[in-house]
């Protein structure tokens, strides 16, 4: 009997055969409905900047898809999250706990507030958050005082607590919950990935004070940069889409502003492209689910490799199909990567872990031994769209 | 001889004459080139986010209109002000000067850096900063310490000057940066409202360190949203672009991020609809200079009121054409502003002065006097290219 093929090897042949032939990017998107219409009534009517229908019409879209009370349509995710790190009360001086497996823009958000991130560990099971550790390191370090959450180590308030649903899974959100109230954080969903997740039915991102999203060209719908604040609090919209459109009062012709605030306004005309782009999510959802099931097919019983599920009880958009080394494999990573990239299947292993990178170094954080697993051993592999539909290979 | 007409009904008169018949807006964009060609392209092509080429076209578009060494696109023209006093060495703390009349945009990006606006007087001569009166204030309450220039009375470090240049009408440039060299200041100028516009046959917004444009809707050119910074210094440029993009270290796969950064970028989308309409905005300029000469013609010999134009030795790109009333006629500025809006011809007044919102009133600042009187003068009025067309009535 021949030797077993290597590891990398087996990878490529299965996301080949999964993805057909040709250069496979990481996640592209796909224009397949309404987009040049809608774009084009933009452009017709004049209407391609802050004001316009668009606008109105993407955030009762949002509402409506998600289920959350209140959408507000924002530039970008980053956006998003400072803006909801403000309305949550964050103030210079505070620290936020960040999961350290997340994209940068969750810790810099905290740092645009002039707050510092907290890194917390994350769970093999979800790979998001783990509130179980979270909670025992927070009866290690921090006490309630007055109301508020402080480190005692640090002195500094911990204001809030902004989890991450990362490549779309969900996190433990009841645990979460739980966790927040408990120590008197607010908690803001970092759903930037996770726009079509749901936890017992509910949508990601809605369980928190606020939830945010994005719609960056790699994210599941597209508005070529964007992003959105959910919440079920109106009188909090209300403050959200004053505190995101400069502040300015409500009159015919004088500029008055109420406080220093934001230019975070979506234009129309990019509204208009995700408009035509939340048409299409049901579909994109299920071609990504199919996806995942053609993956899960190609890598049964490979050793040395798991393809990641959605936890029991969740529902994942599968935005980034994830591939989890074992342990002992995990010195193959970059092997498998320059394996994959060079024969044209775009993958990419999980950020580098926040506290990490020179400007969070010093900051405060608790043991993050999965995190830390995780970094090792992620992949994510080509998981648009299409390579999921009917048509695809 | 009969009682001659208020001062608001003729200026209504003149007006109407000018602009024909309907609802006229302040300015409207106009897309008459090949706006949806690019912008179908992106979609085509699938490039709608943060890569593609319409993003570095439009920048080198940019570069080669105004004459300045680079351009950076970004998101907005407020972020590209908080970038560039970021990159001219803004720290939390120091005193930025800004004109007490402007957009609160100005003001807004010095707070966002944590520094505190230092607000300063307005010239009759050209509606911007009057270096000359600065000059006597920084006289009076300043002075240079290891290099850098302080604040006696308020004790911290006074770093940067951000000009505005109102409507589009240039300010006295050449004193500005006098002054600006003298004091060590570093001079950004606030070039949002002036693309197209010249002192001496060179670009405003390519006199000081850096410059910054917006393209808002409401602009000469608008990209739906979206702003650019300016520079002639390549080291300089390199720096803006990494700060506006997450500051990510190139690498195949790895995300490693030098510094704490912003997600400024420009979808290639909205860059796709600058590119078309910085093909058409020589005839947009032409068109406003058109409107300029009509209107000229029309307020012609009418007391009380005079119609603003360019300073000697500008071009001004007449982004807002802007009336001026005589001092004794202040007191009907809101009857004429209600009057114009009454019969669906749009006009604004200046915005409120800076020290005047909630947010800056304790902030330092020098006399007010020309800002003040001014803001009780100026007047607005439709200024859209279209209205300047050989069509037009
Ligand atoms: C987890 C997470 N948070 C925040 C963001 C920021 O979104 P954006 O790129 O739209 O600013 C992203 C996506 O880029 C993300 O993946
Ligand atoms: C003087 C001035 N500065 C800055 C800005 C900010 O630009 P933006 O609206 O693109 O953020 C504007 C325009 O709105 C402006 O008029």
């Amino acid at each position: 009997m021949n030797a077993p093929l290597p590891l990398a090897a087996q990878i490529v042949a299965v996301l080949r055969d999964v993805t057909g032939p040709g250069s496979v990017p990481l996640h592209a998107p796909r224009f397949s409905g309404n987009e040049l219409a809608y774009v084009q009534e933009c452009i017709d009517t004049t209407f391609v900047s802050s004001v316009g229908k668009f606008v109105d019409r993407f955030e009762a879209d949002l509402a409506a898809f998600t289920g959350a009370g209140h959408a507000i349509a924002v530039v970008n995710g980053t956006a998003a999250l400072h803006a909801a790190m403000l309305l949550a009360g964050v103030q210079p001086g505070d620290e936020v706990i960040v999961p350290a497996l997340t994209f940068v823009a969750t810790a810099n958000a905290v740092a645009h507030c002039g707050a510092v991130p907290h890194f917390a560990d994350s769970s093999e099971a979800t790979l998001g958050l783990d509130p179980v550790a979270l909670g025992a390191h927070l009866a290690e370090i921090a006490e309630i005082r007055d109301d508020v959450c402080v480190n005692r180590t640090t002195g500094r308030v911990i204001r809030a607590l902004v989890p991450m649903h990362a490549f779309g899974h969900p996190i433990d959100i009841a645990a979460t919950v739980e966790l927040a109230r408990t120590w008197h954080l607010v908690l803001v969903e970092d759903a930037a990935e996770s726009l079509g997740s749901t936890v017992g039915g509910r949508h990601t991102g809605t369980f928190g004070r606020m939830g945010t999203l994005s719609f960056n060209g790699n994210k599941t719908i597209t508005t070529g940069g964007g992003g959105a604040i959910l919440t079920n609090d109106p009188e909090l919209a209300k403050r959200a889409k004053h505190l995101t459109t400069t502040a300015k009062q409500p009159h015919r012709w004088e500029f008055r502003h109420d406080y220093v605030a934001y230019n975070y306004r979506l234009p129309n005309l990019n509204a208009a492209l995700g408009c035509a782009q939340l048409e299409q999510l049901p579909t994109f959802l299920a071609e990504k689910r199919r996806l995942f099931e053609k993956y899960r097919a190609g890598f049964e019983g490979m050793t040395g490799v798991r393809l990641f599920a959605e936890p029991a009880g969740c529902r994942s958009n599968y935005w980034l199909q994830t591939l989890i080394l074992d342990d002992d494999r995990a010195g193959e990573r970059d092997t498998i990567l320059a394996a994959t990239n060079d024969a044209g299947l775009m993958t990419r292993p999980a950020w580098t872990l926040m506290h990490r990178l020179p400007a969070f170094e010093t900051c405060p954080r608790m043991a993050l031994p999965v995190a830390q697993s995780l970094e090792r051993r992620i992949i994510n592999i080509p998981s648009s769209a299409i390579l999921g539909s009917s048509g695809a290979a």
